[in-house]
């Protein structure tokens, strides 16, 4: 198995600001990362920026499907608006072995509505529509949501909030909790099925509302009372 | 204005045990408190269960209505298969001024579904359902969904969890932040509008099937990264 931090991470939408705090905590973490974008200038714009932001020399900008292609894990962090569009763009992209992480939040700003409110998908959730997308044989896994792009993008500070996550594939889940965790203070919660995913798109639309109501830009969310969490891999 | 401990505060349901424990709460925090059931019996008995945990002398049980004649804050924390015909039942007996309270999760076991699950309803969330139901002139708050049974009935330990809230009324808000933070580590964070009860209905199911998964009895949940929330009363 290799450790953490040979992991390639795949950021699909890393040019946007989600991706982008996703991606930029990655590789702050020794990942190497590979940053998507529907255009591959974007993208490497985008790469280079967490280059200089973190140091790192293994981060690489490139079209969405050359991004999938060459990753362990890809994680889709596009507007729901997006999110069909693209999964079709990389679904013959995808390595043998690879996850799908979906951090989508079926926002009703997709049709020209509010960002603090939610649609219902037919599939039940955003994360299950990208499964029903994805390459069978591709685990999907829900998560991400929660973490706002400004406490991403704060690099010298933890990000006080848990990563929820769901999922049907307890192999796939170790290896998002592995890579949630290597973002400090971000503790990976499992969350069952991926049918929960409307749960945990849910708190996300919460928290965009708490944001908005209370006039700050990265609330977040902590589970308390969980004693004796199955943990995944090693914690730091 | 009367201090927060002289309200009186009916609890529909509070002879169950998401309404046996905040009731068992309240009358410790020295409010008066009327135990509703459908059957006075019942709530008698569980008003005498209440008093002798507290040593308070301002715990009464009477059937549903007439709990909620003498009360100024009605809190409803009946099963979602009973929301409808509880408040057809009481509806008639709110006093002038009187604040609902829905702390109703809409769980899929009321149609003999699952516990980790809710249903859709046609008004958007149980709160909204109980709006419509209401007396006219009478303001729902949503509240309490959070707040586990088992961790409000351990009277020594503060719970810890906060009270997320929404409602369309800023003084019933402001009445149900008081009483919310009268229980010990519950914090009360707006959520704003009434239609936002179904996020809060929703995170309660969530804390179900954390609960159901990591077999605890008590999980909660803290939102993080408010700075400068707005209070709408004495903090203790």
């Amino acid at each position: 198995m290799t450790s953490q931090n040979q992991k390639t991470v795949a950021v699909v939408g890393g040019s946007g600001a989600e991706g982008g705090g996703l991606a930029l905590r990655f590789a702050k973490a020794v990942m190497r990362v590979l940053i998507g974008s529907r255009s591959a200038d974007k993208a490497q714009a985008a790469a280079r920026r967490i280059a200089e932001l973190t140091g790192s020399e293994n981060v690489a900008g490139r079209a969405n499907a050359d991004a999938v292609k060459g990753a362990e894990i890809v994680v889709l962090t596009v507007p729901l608006a997006a999110q069909t569009e693209t999964l079709k763009g990389i679904r013959g992209s995808f390595a043998p072995g690879a996850i799908l992480v979906d951090a989508t939040v079926p926002l009703e700003i997709a049709i020209g509505g509010r960002l603090s409110r939610i649609v219902a998908l037919w599939d039940g959730s955003a994360a299950q529509q990208a499964a029903r997308l994805a390459p069978s044989g591709v685990p999907v896994v829900s998560t991400f949501h929660a973490l706002s792009a400004e406490a991403l993008a704060a690099l010298d500070s933890a990000v006080d909030c848990d990563a929820l996550l769901c999922g049907e594939n307890a192999d796939a889940k170790a290896a998002v909790t592995q890579l949630a965790e290597a973002i400090p203070g971000v503790r990976a919660v499992d969350a069952g099925p991926l049918e929960n995913a409307r749960y945990l798109e849910s708190a996300a639309a919460l928290l965009i509302a708490l944001n908005l109501r209370h006039k700050v830009h990265h609330s977040g969310m902590r589970i308390t009372g969980i004693t004796g969490l199955k943990s995944y891999g090693p914690r730091q």
